[in-house]
């Protein structure tokens, strides 16, 4: 797993990622020097990550006196067993994935307006049948918990794409991978299959050889 | 989301969960003072959590400069939105998961024959249907694998459970949520509600008022 040779800096394919994935994982470095690490829902908005919590606790503490933070989203496809592509040796089983790891600096947003455009967003994500009043500013149904609610914003600084499958195999290892998951038929696997191919068109063609 | 109302000390549950999930996330502090975030595949073994990557890279310079590494594994249940408690306000919308929060030391693993035992480890979760040599230090198919990659266990200092399934909400809107789940009837919400009920034995009983 070497991020040099399946990292991509294609960033409108991890936009479109950072979209459709409803949650991902940050990581920050507490006051003490320890690593934070914290599960959370994220909405993609204006080129920043935002998300939110309690203004009291470790992430804050730790998100005002830090800064520096990094945040993944990834969307896993098929584990694939080392028998698609050798009967003896267990090395090539491996776990496809997509990911879009992010560098940037944390800031509490502290405008009111940001703070409900933020919060709004991330409603029309996470409950895009709506079925609430919409956050904004000025609605006093949400005046008390726009008050009592932290959102930060994550300024990116730098943006990476990482792609696993098997995209940098060679078209026999890439064409055994397809069929061992075509005989499987698992849940996903059909998905992975076009995920495969979207990622490396062409190269899942039979070998010559 | 605070941690301190949902955490949970529960070894045996938190165990129960690592070795159903099949990656999770590490964080570490890097030389530079930034946050080192990846998502991995791990096994938990005799009370460690073990993972394996190429000996070269930004993640062992990282584990071998710092030590000091948060682990988090997550199970996601159902995405509840707000209009299940609430017709007027966004607030009650929330993800429903469970999560076990590691907090330890890496340590490069040395000695061959714990490597290969990880590694064996790893295989029997990721493809239990076997298929491939067993992964043992003598055994000459694996000489150089074993040689070229590395193993990582994290000495876990701290580990707690987060479940953030509605057991700290009143019977009230536990009911509705349950009641939402049913009527919506997508993916997952059977076994969100399996999973509420079995978080909050009890609770879920319809309020007298």
């Amino acid at each position: 797993m070497r991020l040099s040779k399946r990292a991509t800096s294609d960033t409108g394919r991890s936009e479109a990622l950072l979209a459709e994935l409803g949650h991902g994982y940050l990581a920050a470095v507490q006051p003490d020097g320890w690593p934070l690490l914290r599960p959370l829902n994220f909405v993609y908005l204006d080129g920043r990550v935002y998300f939110h919590g309690a203004r009291k606790g470790e992430k804050m503490d730790t998100l005002v006196t830090g800064g520096r933070v990094a945040f993944v989203a990834a969307r896993d496809f098929s584990v694939v067993p080392s028998h698609f592509v050798d009967s003896q040796r267990a090395c090539p089983a491996t776990q496809y994935y997509e990911a879009v790891m992010i560098r940037g600096r944390a800031r509490i947003v502290s405008d009111p307006d940001e703070k409900a455009r933020a919060l709004q967003a991330l409603m029309e994500k996470l409950q895009p049948e709506g079925g609430h009043v919409p956050i904004t500013a000025r609605e006093p149904l949400y005046a008390a918990s726009l008050k009592s609610t932290a959102v930060v914003a994550i300024e990116v600084e730098e943006m990476t794409g990482k792609l696993s499958l098997g995209q940098d195999r060679t078209p026999t290892r890439r064409k055994r991978v397809i069929k061992g998951l075509q005989r499987r038929n698992a849940p996903g696997d059909a998905a992975t299959i076009d995920a495969m191919r979207a990622a490396a068109p062409g190269k899942e063609l039979p070998d010559p050889s």
